[in-house]
């Protein structure tokens, strides 16, 4: 079939974002089947249907700290979402500084954040809101190119921090090394108040058999000697309900201080109720890690589509590469120069919805126009067969184009 | 009995909060014990366990605009706390500004509010934290002093916004008139950016039959040609459960734009399951208000049991009143100059916790050190009964030591 054939197929297929298919949320069912059973006290005899708890349900901030390796009192159990929680973090050291800084609205230069590329179009939109300038880094197979982030950071006080997604990152499925972590944690920055911002979005999202363990950065922070560097942020949307799960912020005591100071004056407490049919739910580390291979099983065939379309009909194409990536939710497919755009737009007029290319960078600017997110989550594995085929067909076509 | 005897009991109550009683809880039983039957669903096909609709639920939104009397366009429902919708609407305003009016961060001069007095610790504590400048009010019986805001707004373009509670007002009972609610909606503005800050807490919470209706304040600021003018804010936490309902934020077409453009880069969407729970269960606002004739079955009683106690020890007492609020969830007890401090001390020393003299005031300073006030709502009514004595007696100590 070639892309002309392919277009008249009349397809309709959403390819655009990272969402669980309905398969994945059915695996969650005993969430909502079961939720008149879990009634409204906790283990502690917590009224959860009261307020209260600023900082979560004592025994959600305990599975919290199982999920993450850490203390309880290190970890904050929050809303439904932990991008709220990076929005606020971020909002609330602009508005009232990080500990051991000024406010950043009071910075006389504009404050600046490291973003390594292609990353999370949503932290790269944060920035931008707040009027954050944001520098883009390579991101190479281990992480972020260190040296490039070791000279920035140790040169300009602006620098106030970096976006990490340190185990399968979005969009490329990059696994930091150690190497990495350990460099991240331990390198002198010119900012005090320089933090990591660690996105630990897909721990428990492997692909494969091996789980690829998320690098305890707190404690790597830690023992270098800058115990409040790092701002873990975590999940639970993409293991139970996707905008009706648990978020979690880990981090220092003292950021856990801070962080309590500025939203007790935002909120009297998160909702308890939800917390607590989560914890009896999945109960523990090994209730998630069961239910992360379930979801696994759902998702591997729609990567496995994907890679083995791509290899079938672009291995021979010159210049395009694409991710075979371990966990997490995404796939990079990269073309030659200047073909993004085009690629996304002949996949648009197949009826193939895919993000707009550039959206994995700072300001939507892919110097180079090759980058392509593909989020092969949602759509069903026939439909997600014919995407892949229509999105190679789209690019070879772009590249028949140009010659 | 007297003071010293009371002190000997050796009680432990808490009024300090205004938070609902289990059996208050217990009205909305079917809503945690139905749970597991309500599914996934929406009305409209809407898998509510998926990502998405920002600005809440369709049907969600529709109650929502049914129980404020508007149209479904103009309200979003969001998560589990009014509190964080005023507080991210300041925040949003303070970094990025609002319709119409530059950041408030880039003002040159500092930002104020006025806030009538008494009036919410919480209200407060966001401008405290935000570095606006807050200017007490004098809240009459039928409103904030008008002549007093009007002067102050046409005069001031610091001044952004005043903080309202027009239904039965925390801590006062307040009823805004409708002669108040014009002219806060007609007044001429200095600052072309002003808003009123709604807090529409009450709407629902009556104590009396005579169910007090909530002004249309958006119907009425575009009827004077401000259409922009008012922010809304309402929540099911003191419906349903509390912490665990469902916010709603109304206003303008302008402003709901506004407010989509600044959340849709800090969240994806709220947790759509438990505002689909909610619609199920409250269904309309026929529903809700019958919940809340049960609530005000539970509350009365403990509501007259404060009145009838400060009526039989207190009435004689020169200097002293107090409000007997139609509606709402707090009595305001006022002291002779000087004493309320000292009446929370000796209440505190018999058992009884309240509110810190001063809470209701900005910067938490009442001058005259008159006002003290009293959350009837949490307590059983024996205790109420007890604790509504035993502030009685700390009250005449307070005035006796000064004798």
């Amino acid at each position: 079939m070639n892309y002309d054939d392919f277009a008249r197929l009349g397809l309709s297929i959403d390819m655009t974002r990272g969402k669980p298919a309905p398969e994945q949320l059915d695996l969650s069912r005993g969430l909502i089947d079961e939720a008149g059973t879990v009634g409204h006290l906790s283990r502690d005899g917590i009224d959860c249907r009261n307020y209260g708890h600023l900082l979560g349900l004592p025994e959600a901030r305990e599975l919290g700290a199982e999920l993450l390796g850490l203390s309880p009192s290190q970890v904050a159990a929050a809303g439904n979402s932990s991008l709220e929680l990076m929005h606020d973090a971020l909002s609330f050291a602009m508005l009232f500084g990080l500990p051991g800084g000024e406010p950043w609205r009071k910075s006389a230069k504009e404050v600046a954040f490291l973003c390594p590329v292609p990353g999370y179009d949503r932290h790269f939109a944060i920035c931008e809101a707040l009027g954050i300038r944001m520098i883009a880094v390579p991101l190479g197979d281990d992480g972020p190119d260190m040296d490039f982030v070791e000279a920035q950071v140790a040169a300009d006080p602006s620098i106030k921090g970096i976006w990490c997604t340190p185990l399968y990152s979005n969009p490329t499925g990059t696994i930091y090394s150690e190497d990495v972590v350990r460099r991240l944690a331990s390198m002198p920055t010119a900012a005090p108040d320089f933090r990591l911002f660690w996105d630990d979005a897909y721990r428990f999202h492997h692909l494969t058999e091996r789980r690829h363990a998320s690098p305890d950065i707190v404690g790597a922070t830690l023992k270098s000697g800058y115990p409040d560097r790092a701002l873990v942020f975590a999940s639970l949307s993409k293991v139970t309900l996707a905008g009706g799960g648990v978020a979690f912020l880990a981090s220092s005591p003292r950021n856990i201080d801070w962080w309590q100071r500025h939203v007790s004056v935002r909120t009297i407490g998160p909702d308890k109720l939800n917390q607590l049919r989560h914890v009896r739910f999945l109960r523990d580390r090994a209730g998630l890690e069961r239910l992360m291979e379930r979801h696994r099983a759902l998702l591997r065939p729609k990567f496995d589509a994907v890679a083995a379309t791509f290899e079938a009909m672009l291995a021979d194409a010159r210049g395009v590469s694409w991710s075979t990536p371990q966990g997490g939710y995404f796939v990079s497919l990269y073309t030659p120069d200047g073909l993004a755009k085009r690629t996304v737009a002949l996949a648009a007029e197949a009826g193939i919805v895919l993000t707009p290319a550039g959206a994995a960078f700072p300001y939507r600017i892919d110097s180079r126009d090759t980058h392509l997110r593909i989020a092969p989550s949602f759509p069903s594995l026939a439909d997600i067969e014919l995407a892949a085929k229509g999105i190679a067909l789209s690019l070879r076509r772009a590249i028949d184009e140009r010659k």
